[in-house]
Parts: C-alpha cells; structure tokens; sequence
C-alpha cells in the first residue's frame, strides 16, 4: 500500500510542501503495523516535528443520529469561509471481523470533501484494544507539519473513545440532541465532565424551543460538575447545521476558551500532558512489541496456548508458569 | 472497602455457598488495582475454578435509549419464573474524571432487582485503555462459582466495548431500534457482525408494523455478512419489554444457539478462544505491570516527563532516550 522508493525526507518535504497525497500517504504510514513502516513512521514524524502545534484542536463527539456529519459539514464550510485550512479526522469504529470500514461505504460531508482547504481522513481504530486514538496523535502531528490550522478529531459512539479524545484535543465539543430518552440523559454526566463545550444540535425552525429547553437544562447540569481546573465554564450553545444557524456562535466560543486557556498558561499545560500521555502509549506499545517479538516468548506462549485448548491448564495458570 | 479479616478461602466458600454479600465481595476483590489485593484476587480465582463454566453467558448490548434495562428486566423476570438464577454484569462507562458512577443514581430494574434469584452489579470501566473489560471475565466465573446458570454482561454505548464483550460470551445478542436514524444504521454493520441473535426492541401495541419492517429490513442485511464458521445463521426476534411479548422467543433463540453450538463442538471452541483471550489480556497486563513497578524505570520516566514538560524533547526522544 505505501510506496516504498519514496523516502521519507522526501515525504516530510512533500507534505510541509502542501501536497494532500503526501499526507494520506504519511498518514497511512504512521497508521501502519508493520515492523518496516514502523521504523519510517518514527523517522518521518521526527522530521515534521518542529512544524508542528500550531494548530487549533477540536475534538467532537456525540451519539449516533446526533449529526455528528452534517455539524461538521456546515462548520468546516465556515471555517474555509474565515480563510482556515481545515482537517478532520474522523475515527471509524471499524468492523472487527472483516477490517471494513463502515464510513467508507457512505458519502459524507459532500460540500467539504471538495474544497481545496479542506482535508478529511476516515481512520479505522481496527478493534483492537486502545485501538480509538491509535496513531491519532501522529495524524495530528501530521495536518498541522502540512498547514492545516484547524484539526477536527470526530469520534463515533459513545463511551471509551470520548476518554481518550479528550488527551488529543486543545477544546472538547460535545454534541447533543434536544430531548432524547431517558437512558441518554443517564449516559451523559461522564461525557459531559470531558466537555468544554456543548452544541444541541437540529435547532432548526420549528425545534427552537425544544432546543432552548435543552439548553437551559444543560446549562444548570452543568453547575452541578466540578469545575476545571482553569476556571473555565463550559458552555452551551444550539445550532441548526442545515439552515446554518449558530455555527459563528460555536467557533467564536472555541477562540474564546483559547484565549482564556493561554491567558491562564492552560493551553500549554494540556498540550504538555496530551505528550505525557503521549509518552506513556508509546512506551506501553513498544514494551508489548519487544516482548512478543522474542522467539522465546512466543513459543512458550504457543505452548500454553495448546495447554488451554487442551483443558489442562488455566489462563490463570498459565500466566504463573508462562512467567515463572 | 474490602475486609481483610475475611481469608481468601473463607470467602471462597461463602460464595459457593450462595452467600451473595459474599459474592459482592469477591467482585470488588477481582475489581480492585491494588497490588495486595491483586495477589488474593488471583488466589480467589484459583480457588473457585473447578466450580466454573456451568452458566450461559449472554452479552447484550445497544445504543442508549433502546431499552436495554427496561428488556433486561423483562428478560431476567422471565428467566427467573424458568427456575433460573441469573447475574447481571452491567459494565458502567463510568466518568473518569471523578469516578462516579453513572449508573449507580438511577433506579434501574426494579422488580429484578428485589429477587432473591437475581444478582445485578454495576461496574465501573474507570475511563482506561481496555478498562471496559476489565476483569469481567473473573466477574462471571464469580457469579458461575456462585450457582447462577445465567449471566447477562451488558454494555452501554457503541463501539468498543461491544468488540471485547464478544470475547466473553457464548451468545451475543443485539438490541436495535425500529426507524432509527441513518447514522445509526450506518454504525451497525461492524456490530452486526459480532451479533448472534437481533431484537427489535419496543415492538409495543400500534408499532408492531414498524418492528416488523425493522425485521425484515435486518435479516437482509444479515445475509450480506460473512456466515459464522459454525453455520449459525443470527436470528432477528421482535420484542416489547413493556408488554412482555416476544421474550421467551429470544430465550428460544439462545437455547437453539447453544444445541447447534454443542453439535457442532463450537460452544467449547468459543470458551477456548474466551480463555486464549484472557491469557493474553492477563500477560499484557502483568508485563505492563512489572515494568512499571521497577524504581529505576520509573525514575527514569519521570526524568523524561519533566523533560518533556520543560519542552526540551518530544515524546519520540524520550521513548528512544527511555529504551537505550
């Protein structure tokens, strides 16, 4: 898949140069589990690295059917309007059994996939464990060496993935829809403490009531959360993506919490730990590599692997002997 | 919060005693990340092992709002008058900045949760990376060890978790709305997959034509995914929990599911597998572990964290500088 006679300089030069095929490139390299893609992927994201944090980074989730696509359609058209270039890097909670991805087989964000400034990447998390902001970093790390000065990171689903997200990205926007059921009410509080900002969305005409309705009572559940460390308040906003109605309301918030996270030396400390964080994955990925990657280990493995098939042995067990 | 007065055996016994304070107990005691409680975790396990493997595990999953608890309910009543026990294991994506539950301030089963036959408990993923399977599966050879032949392992949310909670189980079973959004059936491919039974949830009186169109609607969409190697073909069910239609045909189904499993040597092939996956996530974790808990190792990374906040290297350097 990755063209190999392409070096890797060649491919930062390319990339900070501007060329989005450099980047889908870089970033299926980076995304890469191969052992010889890996030792590239370092090379190439030392490389861009001194190019890079001068982006603004925007995570954004919410639960499917909340319009999670369409929001990020009307925004990102918005933001090509101020003069941004714009990449979103969309998450894809990809089949586990057949690797396929299911945002592949639909045509979103039609509009923006078009624009010259604009730049959209499905990446599959592949199912594997810790797998949701697997390489995401990286592809962050990425856009921005290639000039993009907005990086939306969208995550589908509810839960873990949101946990995580919340590591990579400077502001953290919660979509919700106005009046959903009871058990979405009850999801929420976790989520919602992650939250810099909330967007109900579908405030289109006719809805603007029930979407004010959830404002407020968002806005007063909010009171009830602990407050962040930096003494910013969360806040509220609605928004009607299709009639494109509070969409300048969601990015003057966005600067605004910028602002006020650089005036408190916030956003360099969240940026300091989204490298802590950094660190600690990277070395809990290499820990796990070296180990599996001795002979030794591996076939002490298969061995106790045939043992557990066999029934003569537990997992538990197993352990026991595998590390005595 | 957990007695260290009571020994590991003493509390062994309990358990399979039917003791279900005991059994809570038990669950903290695997639940728990403190190193000494760790160690009398794993000999509890040990303990109750040849006790194991007598139950059906079933996981259940589906995005909020379907119904889950209100079927759970429903389901678990019914189970209950077959002469059942049954344990539920209701994985909490709980906040992980203050730990709350979320779960924990609603009300949830009511009338299950009265039964001397029923066992519900909510635990917390705690926000980490493959948190949400975090020791589920000793949870459920607990409640096996305990005398319930039935477990029901929910999970809320999409994504993830649904992934791993098919490693734990011998059936898994789908609940999906009639006429949800098209996001929403955009995102169901990846877990139609893992799926070994679909029911279309709040098939109440005047929407039983919508549940059935819904039905008709999955069990195409079934025959374009890969057949399972066992030649199960995943049954879509329609069902009103509120009015207790359509819950013993879903009981049907899993007792069907498991003859055919039995037949054909798949039941035992998948509680290998369920135990080859344990093996792994057990050595993963231990290493992980073990690493960590070495002083000079974790002199070293604070070392490189300081260094990393003061800006003087990127978390690429530091993981080079780390395993030099």
């Amino acid at each position: 898949m990755i063209q190999r006679d392409i070096s890797v300089a060649a491919l930062a030069e390319a990339l900070t140069g501007g060329d989005r095929a450099a980047l889908g490139r870089a970033i299926t390299l980076v995304e890469s589990r191969k052992e010889e893609d890996k030792a590239r992927a370092s090379l190439l994201v030392d490389h861009i690295l001194p190019q890079t944090g001068k982006s603004v980074r925007i995570g954004i989730t919410g639960v499917p059917g909340v319009g999670k696509s369409t929001f990020i359609e009307s925004f990102g058209m918005y933001l090509l309007s101020q003069g941004k270039k714009l990449a979103v890097l969309a998450i894809d909670p990809s089949s586990s059994i057949t690797r396929g991805s299911i945002l592949g087989d639909k045509t979103r964000m039609e509009q923006l996939s078009v624009q010259s400034n604009a730049f959209i990447r499905p990446s599959a998390s592949g199912g594997s464990l810790g797998g949701v902001t697997y390489k995401t970093y990286e592809s962050v790390l990425l856009c921005e060496a290639a000039g993009f000065d907005v990086v939306l990171i969208e995550t589908v689903g509810v839960g873990q993935s949101e946990t995580e997200v919340s590591h990579l990205c400077d502001f953290f926007l919660l979509l919700m829809l106005a009046g959903a059921g009871d058990e979405l009410q009850g999801i929420k509080r976790g989520i919602m403490e992650l939250a810099d900002g909330i967007a109900i969305t579908k405030a289109d005409s006719g809805n603007e009531v029930k979407a004010d309705m959830a404002k407020m009572e968002y806005k007063r559940a909010l009171h009830f959360l602990p407050a962040s460390e930096s003494g910013w308040i969360p806040e509220v906003k609605t928004v009607s993506s299709t009639e494109r109605k509070g969409i300048t309301e969601i990015w003057e918030m966005i600067t605004r919490f910028e602002r006020h996270q650089q005036a408190k030396g916030f956003f360099a400390k969240r940026r300091n730990d989204q490298q802590i964080f950094t660190f600690h994955r990277l070395l809990q990925e290499e820990l796990k590599n070296r180990f599996f990657r001795e002979e030794s280990i591996r076939q002490k493995m298969t061995l106790m692997e045939q043992s557990i098939l066999k029934g003569t042995i537990s997992p538990y067990s197993a352990l026991k002997q595998m590390l005595s």
